[in-house]
């Protein structure tokens, strides 16, 4: 196929004036329906929390212990002091913990982060509300390519080894933003006994997608806690989850687990911020869920809506790009995002020319920190709120937009295009 | 009376073995249970914003437009870009306020605040968990004693002119913690219009008993943003308040109010620690206010439960030290707390006496920077949880805790009290 029978085709899609968007990764209203029982479990007659105890008033720093005992199992700790519960974000945590660390330190630092400057490691592609963090607060990104089972290790271990500026790393372990892969067992090994020239380096777990599986085809992690813990690195992880995909993204919970010290660090820091959190949002959950058994069963309705959705689109990519040898892309089983790797220097033309004929992307090199991916190749894929027939459509047109791109720079002659 | 005589009536009283508590400024069931529609407003059938918008789904980072509208009369600014819709807490806000200033600074800082030591002027008696954020941030607290109509303003003008590392002050405007009185016309146009050093100076208008009138007869305050910007300082308030102490006191919704570059910069912080506050509590607030006429009337019953409160704990402190020219007190007409002041040298002993005998008061010093009241001798009353006999009995064990502390430092001759 020539560029210019591409580009017809291409035509042909631009006059349809199509509206779609593949860009963020949002719950779809239907996923939100599969919680809306939330909203009728607390009423002015029936509002207690399990143990009785009054839910309007001020109380409970870290959460209600029912809902500590819930995300005691969701953040696969060993215990309840393990957890604090927070708002409705688990960004709101995490940008809680770096700024509490600039201006005070960890548990463990002998001076406040911000003394000095400091450094994060960011696996790439990777999320880039954790590069935002980095930016805002100064920090130095430090960006590690990932392998199928996670950062490269030895990159991480050579950097961290011979330098006590480097104070964290972001993962994202199951199911990543943006590849969908997860961290291998040996990777969590080596990131919970690396040794670290830092002695207040912490790993910022964000378990995003925890029990966001798709299908019974499940990856299971190794406890990034109990490895830390037998390494004697009790105090590396800061394990971050909420139910924003779970149950509704702007009003659901999130959680914080790791060692009792770090809990209690951040425990003595939020008496400075808040009296707590929401408690009747907690009941809420609490009785939604029951327990986190009630979870699981839960995310499997989540897992019914998004396989078919991550099935078009990767069976678009591949009738459409699999043979071609222009693109290679991720086949997670769970999550949220597909990760799509164009020829080098297409990304950014393949995105412009999805947004022409009405198909938002995310913006390419946005999983890279300050919005850099040195390739130019990556792109970001989110098939959970578009319906089928759109994400049919759209994929469509992100392939045609790939095979013009790479066309257009020369990587491919029109010839070879079936 | 003899110090004997009070002595028996204090066992009489230690003998009952009470548990009262007038310590916490929080809210009593029944005033709790005036908010109870607000757990059925929103349903699994009807949970859109006023505009009909979406509110499970991510969006919304400084609130729902209906929100802000209602916050805009609430905070009593002229426009919704003057108003940022928060979490469950103004606290969380006034901390997050501070950190941002610490680690970046203001919109108009020539450095972040943490680049050299700065100072905040602390009106006494005040807030201990505004002096608290100061320890925590290691801001030095400069106390400045206030009158009935609001802090020292020779003092404040005097200080805030030299001195450029003074950066803010903290202001309860109406019904103040602890005293209950509110900032005259005069001080609000002082604040507003008095010249400082720092050109980046912030007035932190902790407006938490906004409307929290105990009767028809109530204080209006001038509009501090008005003012500022009229002198030509608009930058210089930050307004706070919430639904803490209106809905529920942990699962209402708080705002911050100032000027659109103010907000703007506010905005642009939160954007890297959150997607936006809890839309579906917002909407339970939109629905069960209406607007802020609604929200008036709802105080009038918050009110209707609190003055009789007041009234005991008046009426008891009057009877029974009224004559002995041992105390003064403050009678505000809204808030939730009461100042005492009982002989310098004595509040210290006065909470000890009355917790012996079952009563708990706020720990004297509490309403000081560093837990330090230099006379010893201001007490703060909370009479908003306990019944109006349970406000009987602690007030008369205050009442005798007090002579019996005259008494026993010599202040006044056992003869001397009837």
């Amino acid at each position: 196929m020539t560029l210019d029978q591409l580009q017809s085709q291409f035509e042909v899609f631009k006059a349809k004036k199509l509206a779609l968007d593949m860009s963020r990764g949002k719950p779809s209203a239907a996923q939100l329906d599969l919680s809306n029982e939330l909203l009728d479990v607390v009423t002015s007659k029936d509002y207690l929390s399990f143990q009785g105890a009054e839910t309007r008033n001020y109380g409970g720093l870290d959460g209600l212990p029912e809902t500590k005992e819930l995300f005691k199992d969701f953040l696969e700790v060993s215990s309840v002091e393990e957890v604090v519960i927070g708002g409705n974000a688990s960004l709101t945590i995490m940008h809680d913990i770096v700024s509490r660390g600039i201006t005070h330190g960890m548990c463990d630092s002998e001076h406040p982060w911000g003394k000095a400057p400091i450094k994060f490691i960011c696996p790439v592609p990777g999320y880039d509300r954790h590069f935002s963090i980095c930016q805002h607060f100064g920090i130095e990104m430090i960006p590690v390519s990932c392998n199928d089972n996670g950062p490269d290790m030895d990159k991480v271990e050579q950097l961290v080894a011979k330098d006590a500026s480097i104070k964290g790393i972001w993962i994202v372990p199951k199911y990543s933003n943006p590849t969908g892969l997860s961290c291998s067992d040996e990777v969590v090994d080596r990131l919970s006994t690396m040794k670290t020239a830092a002695n207040d380096f912490r790993v910022f777990w964000d378990n995003a997608y925890a029990v966001h599986h798709l299908s019974e085809d499940q990856d299971v992690l190794k406890n990034i806690l109990a490895t830390c813990k037998a390494a004697g690195n009790a105090n590396r992880p800061f394990i971050l989850c909420s139910t924003s995909k779970i149950t509704f993204a702007g009003a659901g919970v999130s959680g914080v687990g790791g060692s009792i010290e770090n809990m209690d660090w951040y425990r003595g820091h939020l008496f400075f911020s808040t009296i707590g959190p929401d408690k009747l949002n907690q009941v809420r959950h609490n009785r939604f869920f029951k327990n986190i058994e009630g979870l699981y069963v839960h995310m499997k309705k989540h897992g019914a809506l998004l396989k078919p959705r991550f099935d078009k689109t990767l069976s678009i990519l591949k009738s459409e790009l699999g043979e071609t040898g222009l693109a290679t892309w991720t086949q997670p089983k769970g999550g949220y995002f597909i990760s799509l790797d164009v020829p080098n220097g297409c990304a950014k033309r393949v995105v412009g020319l999805a947004a022409e004929a009405g198909v938002k992307l995310t913006g390419a090199g946005a999983t890279y920190p300050g919005n850099n991916d040195p390739n130019d190749s990556n792109i970001r894929l989110a098939p959970s709120c578009p319906s089928i027939d759109e994400i049919e459509q759209a994929m469509q047109i992100v392939c045609l937009a790939t095979k013009i791109a790479a066309i257009e720079i020369g990587i491919i002659k029109n010839s070879v295009l079936n």
